[in-house]
């Protein structure tokens, strides 16, 4: 593996270029890209053997060294150890080739290609992998939020703008829409992972090649839905990780509303949920605390894609339109940690809204006295009574502020309002305890809102079933893409098993 | 319009609230919503009546004062002097309904909505509105770069890595990788508008109303293609703010990578493209100065939308799900600039491309003596003489070297080449003088890169033929959004025409 | 002002450039630029006078007109009117110079300068100026935050970690906390301030000049405290734009944590403080509605800073060390609004703050129950038991556990520690009523926490004695700033009527 | 370390949580926090057996196992195993305690402290040491960029603005430039080292303590320069960290313009630069290739802060103003990795200024006929003619048009200046060969930019002299800093020597 000289480099690198960039690359890419990197190795050379270009038992001993050597724990270890100088991931690869098979055979595979679109083929692999894991975790949170919504369709709560009591809903409401907001997002995902899972062998340097390659036969090897027409597009573009990124910033900044939501929900002032002992945490000094601080951790997570990204995005800005290193290491490298953090942020809402306990007294108590059926009487005076809605919106706000801090009393605030309408609105109406009790009712207020989306419970129960819909649809593709990625694996081990006993 | 008092409160707001939110936020609004809600209040009124909500005479007359006053220029002077204290756009509008038409007639419009979803409302008809816009000169830049490419298919150039001369290519197979890029990055306008292309109305404050509103009427008459199922979703969620910026960022960095390498293409040590005189600028002292600045403006202008998602993210970040000022019109706004900053970078970019100037003598002269055959003398060898390509590609490592800072002399190089292959390759072959100088001819390089989705120009124009195609699709897609909203806004003029005559 | 022919372009500039770069511009240059250009230009004529460059009566017809015609309206009229093409604001007036004084006098003014340094000196103008309203906006606001905080030093709170109620403290414990982080970083502004306050002029277009100019003449006249030693550094560096934005970055994160506590303080389930009429809105659809909606105002507006922050980096990103559009003109750009919009967020808190109300039995009454008494319960029993903390901890911990959810009795509760003290800790002490209920007085609590900067009233009041003297400190700093400009403009004024009257 | 129960806690962690948060958490902190958090533990003990708080002996046993046990590799092995579940760092250390003194004893020492302030402590300690090892890079950088520039401050080159020629200078001017910029903002290290440099411990969880604890002994102990006086700030605040970031992201884009220009002028085009064989890469493919990609990595590396000053402020962002775990845990860990990327961008550009080989020659010849002395033309004509400099720059922007394209002949241009000046000027005078060709000759013209902070040799190197001035005064606080820290560690030994012998 040592590489005293390469081509016109007469030196290894310099020590410190080996301690910033060499080394510390070779230990992501060991973990993160070999495996990529040996299963496109293998898919090319394969190619080459069926188009003739490689002679197959070339082919063949490449690929058996390929299988054996390269997956093996001592070539891993070797690679990371660090203690003999090198020059990235793929010569290191090629020069164990070269080692087991002698220059010749061992330095036949790099035909028709070149490390530019091999970087770029792992990193689509990669993306590939992450997004179908990402897809995934996406679609558990929904399925909860699905059907603890549909539990809560009738759970009576407050209703909030601004931070203040606005008018009756119910917790499946609000977990409706939030699995709305979130399912129409997630979506996003799979038009990125389309984009990207398209091959870019076979672009080499950025210029294609005069070799009459297959591109087509290592693309569907590696598992992708087509190639990448335009040479120069398959390496100089990193588009899809900015886009990638994009989506979790927007899944990422749901998630913080939110936690913020139901850790306010959760506090002292609220009491509307709670969480068991193992999802809260103490303090180690006020013995009082349960703070449901994992709300906290989600939110610290979900920032992670909006910062990553804005260093994507000058990673690629004023570069050149070709490969450079600028793009094709340093930007992209940001992007992992951050679809790693916005991935336990999902995986820890996920728990927390599965486990979240529902205080449905405390809810309906809280809504006491908070004035949240005030919209409900100003309709009935619309509807009942022919008042404009201006005029019963300005009647409804003098009873609202004739009765604040006054002692509640059913009867007093009756003859109140009765006495506001005549002066304000000149409209001497009867209107009965009863009827006017049911306008205020508000169980009865938010069943009624069946219309513009709001939180009548069927109503509720229909749009989740609609989302659910989306969510299979999501499934599905998802098994869809997953299973084109395991039959492509199948089919490049038998090509290897073929060439090794002599057919291309 | 003057606001003493509006509902609970009974005073105008204080003088700093109306310096800094009310009095500029006005300006803003009156340019760029006023048209908006009066469409949402006219489609509202008018589904009112047809439902029976509201009497046809006073629908009439709301909907008379609509047309005749609110569009007036005397109603917008008003709203813009800001000599009367106010609350905001909707509220005036409502005032002048009243003042025309008394409290009674001039305040029951204001029934099953609320400012929340009509603020959702005309904020998703203005980025409709930017998008298609948007989309149009995303569009006709795909135009121009699609026919620059064709014309410059054969125009051949040094390809580039790292600033390095690489490979022969074409401007065209370049300008063909750029369209690439930016064609798919545009589709992703449409998957935005789509989105946004739902209508919020009778969401009211997030909860719904118990009036029978059709609120598929209205969508209808606003030109939506549906309405948002969940009402807490409609007012609460501005995700396609982010998303919008988003893909404009993507498409803004694009840009950023094309003008940079134009830009240096145009300068003194390339020479290979420039500009008539009305597209550069000079220096107002240094008298030999042609610079193509314009490029330097695109790439300002086209950072842009980052920074503004960052913005908008951060805008979002930790809100409550539900309305409020901090995400539906803090956050919102800072979108707007954004989208008008990168609309120009296309716009200039578009020129700069129609205006080139191709040197292609200099071009080609540029490329003699830059060894950018070198890959293809490699390929040759392992072609012509079975040579590894590791071995073919050390071998003419080493002959680049040896010849470097020599003269220029074919015969002599051959010979050089000659002995490094016998000694380095073990390979004692006859090349012919004119089967190496066709190797190293960069014309005929181009040309034979025709694998891998190279330059050579046959496959080049196919691609372009399938971008085109692209971007008619792009097109139909555009006009078929712009026709919905014409034809609402027709049959929205023929409901109030028939509501003037007394039909619902 | 027609611009036909400019040095070597013959033409004006294209349409679409004129209509997307240059008249646009015109517009926020005469608005933001105009006056300072037009001063820099008296300084640097006024200088090549005294310096024998310039004959002192052609340098006293520029100055003429420099201050008759320049500054009229009529002349910003024309510049805005965009009807004859030009190319940006200097070449617009330099042209009418010409046409006022023909073309000896009229150009004999851009000696030793370029637009270079003239846009440098005239950004860092526009930035001084901005930075000490800015410093004078934070001040104020310090000086509320300071006097509220004095005045609310006894004011009993619960202290609340992960939004459960923690210890007591005060309200103004708190609001000195918040003065005590903005007033560190208000700081910033100066540190920025004096890195802005050097003069570029003389550098010209990066390179310097062979005249013998006085560039520290100059710079006294603009009132700048120094030049910029290097001139390649002068034109190319604008790195007090990202630093700005930064040191506004930190104070609007501050005015978000403060506006998210002092809303949510004023909702319905706490009642701490509250707004009067003009300072709350309500809403068009909800009577009971007082929203305390301004913090949503203030938060949406003090992010503007951190967006632009990322377009400015975003602009400087891989641009040439030299004068370039991108960077002197459209990164710089960015900064401006959202200067203005962290200016707002900073008025609106002022006020908020100034017209607070603050419900101090509310608060006091909310502590009832709240268990914010635990951790001095267990100092107690470490203090005056000798238990280990963590035992003590342990044992109020199910002390806590145990009474939870049972009706409060004082007796009952007393004997419910003792047991657990006895059966956990092994403690069988005695623990008077009278000791206990002191321990569990949040008043006491409060007034005891004399240590580690906690909220007892002395010592609150000591620290924001120490911060009103950095407040004062920053004060006359501000001053000393101004007088400096102050006196410049002076004595240009003086400069100028000298040269009208023949000496330089 | 077992935790099944603590406080009011009757269950460990969820195994999401644990697997999520806690065990890679615990990964971290026990590379990057454990030993702050020891030092820290031991200062407190230490500070409280002085105080008299805890007994001399139970502080000596505490030490003891703090020193002994907790630095020892087995308690590292069994915090990093993961196979218990745990509660994070600090609760692990005390069970530790526990573990080996008993409950008592071992549970004695969290006594008026909590892990809000030690959190917030070992933070700042952590951030000190980074910031001086940044310092010490940025320091190193500095001398490297002073050294070359001063033997670069005769080699001409030509200077260049929107990448075209425009007037003579040095390297050294540019780098000096450069070097200018750079020791401005790393200045701003030490601001954010100073106000980090501010001990928390004491505030415990935000609200101090009325245990009689010293916190300036703790600070002396942990070698800060002072205490944070209030407590809430203690706990609540992190603005150092995007303060931190902000300067650094300067910094870094500062990197981003040098690496650009400079891998420019190393290309093909220019070849004004070069590195030796360790510092570029060839290619995998292309022979010929020499790329300078070392560039690219510092740009790409360059940018990590931007992007997590965004995470950063974003995470801060519409938190409550206490102790949260959004801000003091999540927010700040996207500091680090960013602050070690910008590091290695430094270094990799220190070293590739250190090994840059310039080509003296080829920028003279580069220089030839590209008209940079055209400005010093119009200045002759201005000071030797009398001309208007706006007449002297047409005239010359006339004679560069005139000959443009014509093949190059100094008695002809001659002739051509002549007649221009006639027609154009009015000027009918003799300009003599030899008084012409010293004003475009370009070293005479950069000699002659002696004023502007212009070129000229002797200026670039009195400029350099100051920034070395600088530099040594960095350099001197940096070495301040690092004393006042080990003579902290030195004195906390000494009391726990003192501890163990029984004194306090």
């Amino acid at each position: 593996m040592t590489m005293q000289r390469f081509g016109r480099l007469s030196r290894p690198p310099h020590p410190v270029l080996f301690d910033v960039l060499y080394k510390p690359a070779m230990r992501t890419d060991v973990e993160h890209l070999l495996d990529y990197v040996l299963r496109i190795d293998a898919a090319h050379v394969a190619m080459l053997a069926k188009r003739g270009i490689l002679r197959t038992d070339v082919a063949a001993c490449l690929l058996s060294v390929n299988r054996r050597v390269m997956a093996s724990q001592e070539f891993r270890a070797r690679l990371l150890a660090g203690t003999e100088p090198h020059r990235g991931l793929y010569l290191a690869i090629e020069s164990r080739y070269i080692e087991e098979l002698g220059p010749e055979a061992g330095g036949a595979g790099h035909v028709g290609r070149s490390r530019n679109d091999i970087n770029a083929t792992a990193t689509r692999m990669r993306a590939r992998d992450e997004l179908l894991n990402l897809g995934a975790d996406c679609l558990h949170l929904q399925l909860v939020l699905a059907r603890r919504a549909v539990e809560l369709a009738e759970t009576l709560v407050s209703g909030f703008t601004h931070l203040q009591p606005s008018q009756p809903t119910t917790l499946g409401h609000y977990l409706a829409a939030v699995l709305s907001e979130l399912s129409r997002n997630t979506l996003l995902v799979f038009d990125v992972y389309d984009d990207v899972d398209r091959c870019p062998m076979g672009s080499a340097a950025g210029q294609g090649t005069s070799f009459a390659i297959d591109r087509e036969d290592v693309a569907r090897l590696l598992g992708f839905s087509g190639v990448i027409d335009n040479s120069l597009d398959a390496v100089a573009s990193r588009d899809y990780m900015p886009r990638m990124l994009a989506s979790l910033a927007v899944i990422g900044g749901t998630l913080t509303r939110v936690a913020t939501d139901l850790q306010l929900w959760a506090s002292e002032a609220y009491g509307f949920v709670s969480w068991p002992d193992d999802l809260v945490s103490t303090s180690s000094m006020m013995p009082q605390k349960r703070n449901t601080f994992v709300w906290e951790s989600v939110r610290g997570k979900a920032v992670a894609p909006a910062g990553a990204l804005m260093t994507v995005l000058m990673g690629l800005k004023n570069t050149p339109f070709s490969n450079s290193v600028e793009v094709s290491a340093e930007a992209t490298a940001y992007a992992w940690p951050a679809l790693d953090s916005v991935r336990m942020a999902i995986r820890l809402t996920t728990v927390m809204l599965e486990t979240m306990r529902v205080h449905a007294d405390r809810m309906c108590e809280w809504l006491q006295g908070k004035d949240v059926t005030m919209t409900a009487l100003a309709d009935y005076l619309v509807d009942a009574h022919g008042l404009s809605f201006r005029t019963a919106h300005h009647a409804v706000s003098a009873f609202v502020e004739a009765k604040t801090g006054k002692p509640r009393n059913t009867a007093a605030e009756h003859q109140l309002l009765v006495g506001i309408l005549r002066e304000q609105a000149n409209l001497s109406c009867e209107i009965s305890d009863e009827r006017l009790s049911r306008a205020l009712d508000p169980r009865a207020c938010m069943q009624n809102s069946r219309f513009g989306g709001g939180p009548s419970p069927d109503h509720v129960r229909t749009q989740i079933a609609a989302l659910e819909q989306r969510g299979r649809t999501f499934e599905a593709r998802l098994a869809q893409r997953r299973r084109r990625l395991d039959a492509a694996e199948q089919a490049l081990s038998e090509r290897i098993d073929a060439i090794a006993k002599g057919n291309r």
